[in-house]
């Protein structure tokens, strides 16, 4: 398939990758020459525009960093809806607040362009190994088409609804694993408080209702101390905005991701920005004054 | 082994159940002897205080409410203590603070008897089958003595770590159960607000970092709007004072834990601490305007 790709940063470039390696014949364009560098010598065409990628392209992807990036390409000047030919479908895998997605799909729909939200959970390593898990929102028939696309970059594909479901449900991931890391980290600092070894606890946790990939996989790296990225606090500290702006319209009370979000404001504030979320655990030694390494 | 129980109630009863059935010679007694007849049915020997149970056993086990009763049990006027022989195991697996399992477990060693603490975590149905996951505090030699009893009882049995490390780790286990039927509550009750459905939500998550054993199976009791417990809201209530109390004394914050028992706290003035911990997603739907059936 002829396939844009718009956005190849940390996640963005291997994900475009992916679909490069998958067989389809892929279009870029970026702000940042340096950024196609990897995709041209890969075999991708370059374009000097969004609208020129649209051109070239039955299917555009972007992968950006919030909602007025996914607006300035989908519908700014240049944009996307300048180059579009007849049939295309745009795919924001952007993670964005649901309201935005839907405003755009919406001004998209007027001119005849179907839009999916397709936001993504995995991370770096996700995007690398072609494992992300994908939500997305928007018209089935339009999935089915992009389907083989979204195969190339994930394993766990869910059509969850109609336009803006997609990021409905990141959001929903953003609280859940948010909360969980929060909770895991509060744990593992009162076991030590409490004179209990953490990696104990974690074994003994692991084999009842307490297990979650959370508590395995990033309880296994803030045991290890390893504080590397994979995914940024700062990251998560922007998605739990987004949720607790949604919130905010709905009129909908969050206190557990409202106090998760109050922790991520607190990582970032704290320096603990770049590190990995699992930091959470360096954020809590500080806050009961038994810092770590 | 000649086993005596004391704490017939909702878990005990089963848990001792279950040792009978494993070979063992059963020793009972119950302030309501009411709560004694199905054991006794079932071949077990009736006692009339917890000193005569402790002269008839080698390990006692006891399940009851809270620390006080522990204390009573192991201490007070014929207590365990007032008719322990030589080599008496004492194994406590109610769920009480850490520090109150020390205490009792100090003054017992000064009396020579060992205790172990061993709360577990599986609720009722976890106690009728036998597969309680069972967090143990104590010695490695006791452990290795009762090992045997806690296989009658549960599955993923931890040593771990010395007196209170049981506790510890059902605290921890509180914390991140807790936070996660919040966590998922939450979500769910997002989604609706945000026009999508939660099951499909729910099904998106399964397959990525979100997933949990809270979000499988208590994820899918909230979905098919069954609040029957399982493990009552005041007893989770109950594990979360504890976890608060322990907090204080060491002087640490658990921001997310601490807004988790508040909304257990909110749960029970709410007339929900009879039902599951999963009517949490009621509470939600009351305090965002949408209540459901």
């Amino acid at each position: 398939m002829r396939v844009g790709f718009i956005g190849l940063g940390i996640m963005g470039r291997p994900m475009a990758l992916n679909l490069l390696r998958g067989g389809h014949d892929m279009q870029v364009w970026s702000r940042r020459p340096a950024s196609m560098a990897p995709l041209l010598e890969a075999g991708a065409t370059g374009h000097d525009s969004a609208a020129a990628v649209a051109r070239a392209s039955e299917v555009v992807i972007s992968m950006v960093a919030d909602a007025p990036d996914v607006e300035q390409v989908a519908l700014g000047l240049n944009g996307v809806a300048d180059g579009a030919s007849q049939g295309l479908a745009f795919v924001d895998m952007s993670t964005i607040a649901p309201a935005a997605a839907r405003g755009i799909a919406a001004r998209l729909a007027q001119r005849d362009i179907a839009m999916l939200d397709a936001p993504v959970s995995g991370g770096e390593a996700g995007a690398i190994k072609g494992s992300l898990s994908i939500m997305v929102g928007g018209e089935d028939a339009v999935f089915e088409r992009v389907k083989p696309l979204f195969e190339c970059m994930g394993q766990a594909i869910t059509l969850v609804g109609g336009s803006g479901a997609g990021q409905v449900a990141k959001a929903c991931n953003q609280i859940v694993t948010g909360m969980a890391v929060e909770a895991v980290a509060e744990a593992f600092n009162f076991a030590r408080k409490a004179g209990v070894e953490p990696a104990r606890v974690r074994e003994a946790l692991l084999g009842g209702f307490a297990y979650s990939r959370i508590l395995e996989h990033h309880g296994a790296r803030m045991l290890a101390r390893d504080f590397r990225p994979g995914f940024k606090a700062w990251m998560h500290q922007k998605d739990l905005r987004i949720v607790m702006e949604s919130a905010h319209q709905f009129g909908l009370a969050l206190p557990g991701a409202a106090t998760a979000a109050q922790m991520f404001n607190a990582m970032v504030g704290a320096g603990l920005g770049e590190e990995d979320s699992v930091a959470m655990l360096k954020l809590l030694e500080r806050l009961s004054g038994t810092p770590q390494s």
